[in-house]
């Protein structure tokens, strides 16, 4: 018998802003950062580790609630906790004074996202798989069983979802082994930061396309004429075959999104992302009739399951990019992944800043293994920045995530990370004694 | 000049949970709380509080996220900031670090609540005004400069919000008059939580009619055949003509709301309040259509002005429950309320907790002297406990509020209630060394 002995967080930050990684429209001086959560047991070779990511300032109000959320997991048995992962999640969420302050959104959900994504990691490495096996191998009954279907059923009943799961079952060791080959395809951002000038850009999409990617996504939205410059020099770079995506960042009204992102439909933009405020269900309907055929792409900031069933029954997007580290975990990922399947919508997930990468890639596997069967229309994100942090970083080739084979949720950071940029008496931090950034962005 | 010299932030807990005040279906165990602000200034006559409410556990998160939402405004002048109330709320609502946290929602977003809350107290102290009348002796281009009007523009743009405005400008004075004879019509939520017994039901029903009251509510949704029994209990003690209303604060699936619902149609609800989901704009929208003639209401919940701009679009909801402590203060909740008069909908806003019923007496009465210019279907919530807290409480006589007359907007508190509940160290909490509750709800 294992027992949980305590739970540990940590406020981790990279001091990304200072070279504009990661900068767009929206965002303009982030500094990647984790709420880190390591979960000990009594077995010194049995730890789960996970995390939330935000960009900075208020990483340790994630922090101080995702303390408060694993509260309930210390004393624990890890036996029990890993054979009822829908009990230990529904038992986390339903804390009803805690539930207040979202309810299921923002802070609380992100904290919830962190300790549920540990005891994720933790369940995986107890069984000596890959958190992508660990689901892979459960059945229809099972997956529906951990994941979280509150407030679906009028878009999708719990029998539907075991039907759906039912029909790919048979096939999934094929497409595991078809994997196994090829990896799972994914796309770069890291070409299109609006802060890179435009040699650096130019220089990053011919890296890309040398480097096996068939999509380059560039941000926009902050300048018309830079957008129209930057969009003719990736396209002339990266050629008329390959695929162009563009990323606003929420700075639009819905009337503003209509017309500029018609303005740039002669670069043949693949998705529009994130046109306008990411709680606008009908605002991404409107956005998508009348930019098509231009897709509607959004997720990143979907705070929860809700937004992404009404999403589908708006037919609002064309592409469902959900984020691992802001919905509730795998729990609530599956969800997502049952109801976009019915509704024939590809999850392209929401990577990038520090660790996401490491944690989509788990989801997008078992997503064509067992719930999608399909890799059409599918591209994932990555992001070449930060993965030395990670003792298991994702690996990529050809453009393609390679299947991660370790056991867990590859969340886990190097301890001589943590001793570095822990904020704000990490190693880093303290010799600069830097803010991560001025008091207002 | 005067200038912000600090900004403090307390942890104020109510052991509500102990008479179980405030049960419903959803919240069995809350402990009342506010994560309280007082922004001092060099003038010692001059400061400015706020809050938002919460029902315990994580009210410390909210407390830490309103502190550093609050740095901006040490060293800052006063007249400049009361000046351009708009620009100070995008200011501090921008941080992009932040924003990343949300966007404008949950902890985030609540702390932004607190923080503008005590702006706002802080400029209507400084003008030596109540709330209401500072707003009704705006002219209708200086509302709509204050209002937060971004991602609306495709329900309802700023040229039209003056134009409505404008429209009742002339007779704001003579609707103050009116209110000032009669008050604002209120409904009480005192007799019907879920924690009391059928006797005390009874009770509390027959001391609101006496008291003038002609709208009670009672929370539904635990158990069938107990909604039947204490909705029978209800209808006989007021009679048939006065209004019942049912809450059941998010329990239930979209289909399940519809079917529970109509079981109770004989009782004649006025509305069924927060059927599902508070994110579900298409899920209330159904719940409407299928309930009819009950009305639905919902906002209490609503995280931010997106939402309720499709919950009018979708015609989703009979009456808005905007909630003065979840929107970003003032400057969201103003454009709330223009979208409401454009779409015909009545806002009834949510009270109760603690100190909820202070600040929306500001907001009703202003609806009426400048927005809606009508009382036709509108009735705000009274919840009648912890105004012994207030240094200025809200006043209730004949089911009415009657205006308040102080500077401000009624969120000062006691300091000896600050010394007794401050949480965990105030004299209530460290003489009885008691958790607010049980580690899980």
């Amino acid at each position: 018998m294992t027992t949980i002995t305590a739970v540990d967080t940590y406020d981790v930050r990279f001091p990304t802003s200072l070279t504009a990684d990661g900068s767009d429209a929206m965002n303009k001086d982030g500094d990647y950062s984790a709420a880190y959560v390591v979960i000990r047991t009594d077995d010194p070779d049995l730890s789960g580790f996970g995390f939330t990511f935000t960009i900075g300032r208020g990483n340790d109000i994630c922090v101080m609630a995702a303390a408060q959320r694993a509260l309930p997991l210390v004393g624990r048995n890890v036996e029990e906790l890993t054979a009822d992962l829908g009990g230990i999640y529904r038992e986390l969420q339903g804390d009803s004074q805690l539930r207040w302050l979202g309810p299921e959104k923002g802070v609380i959900h992100l904290a919830l996202a962190a300790v549920m994504n540990a005891v994720w990691d933790m369940a995986a490495r107890a069984a000596g798989k890959p958190l992508w096996r660990l689901l892979a191998d459960m059945t229809p009954e099972q997956l529906v069983e951990v994941a979280d279907m509150r407030y679906l059923s009028d878009a999708l009943t719990k029998t539907e979802a075991i039907a759906l799961l039912t029909e790919l079952a048979p096939t999934r060791a094929a497409r595991i082994a078809e994997l196994t080959g090829t990896g799972y395809p994914c796309y770069t951002t890291s070409a299109g930061w609006l802060g890179y000038s435009d040699e650096k850009l130019r220089r990053l999409c011919q890296e890309a396309v040398d480097s096996g990617y068939k999509h380059i996504k560039l941000k926009v939205g902050a300048n018309r004429d830079d957008d129209h410059r930057r969009l003719a020099i990736a396209r002339e770079v990266i050629g008329p075959d390959a695929n162009l995506m563009i990323d606003a960042n929420q700075v639009w009204d819905v009337p503003e999104a209509i017309e500029w992102v018609n303005s740039l439909a002669e670069f043949k933009p693949l998705w529009i992302e994130e046109p306008t405020s990411p709680d606008d269900v009908l605002g991404h309907a409107a956005v998508r009739k009348a930019v098509a055929p231009i897709g509607v792409a959004t997720g990143e900031h979907g705070m929860n399951r809700v937004l992404f069933k009404q999403m589908f029954q708006a037919e609002a997007i064309d592409f469902c990019q959900l984020d691992s580290a802001r919905l509730g975990s795998v729990n609530e990922i599956l969800s997502v992944y049952f109801m976009a399947k019915k509704f024939g919508v590809p999850v392209c997930p929401h990577a990038g800043g520090v660790g996401l990468c490491e944690l989509v890639q788990h989801l997008s596997i078992f997503d064509y293994v067992a719930v999608s069967g399909t890799l059409e229309g599918r591209v994932t994100e990555y992001v070449d920045h930060l993965h030395e942090h990670f003792v298991e970083p994702c690996i990529v080739e050809n453009g393609a995530y390679q299947l991660p084979l370790a056991p867990g949720y590859s969340a886990e950071m190097f301890e001589s990370t943590l001793d570095e940029f822990s904020f704000p008496n990490g190693s880093y931090w303290a010799s600069r004694a830097l803010e991560p950034a001025p008091a207002m962005g």
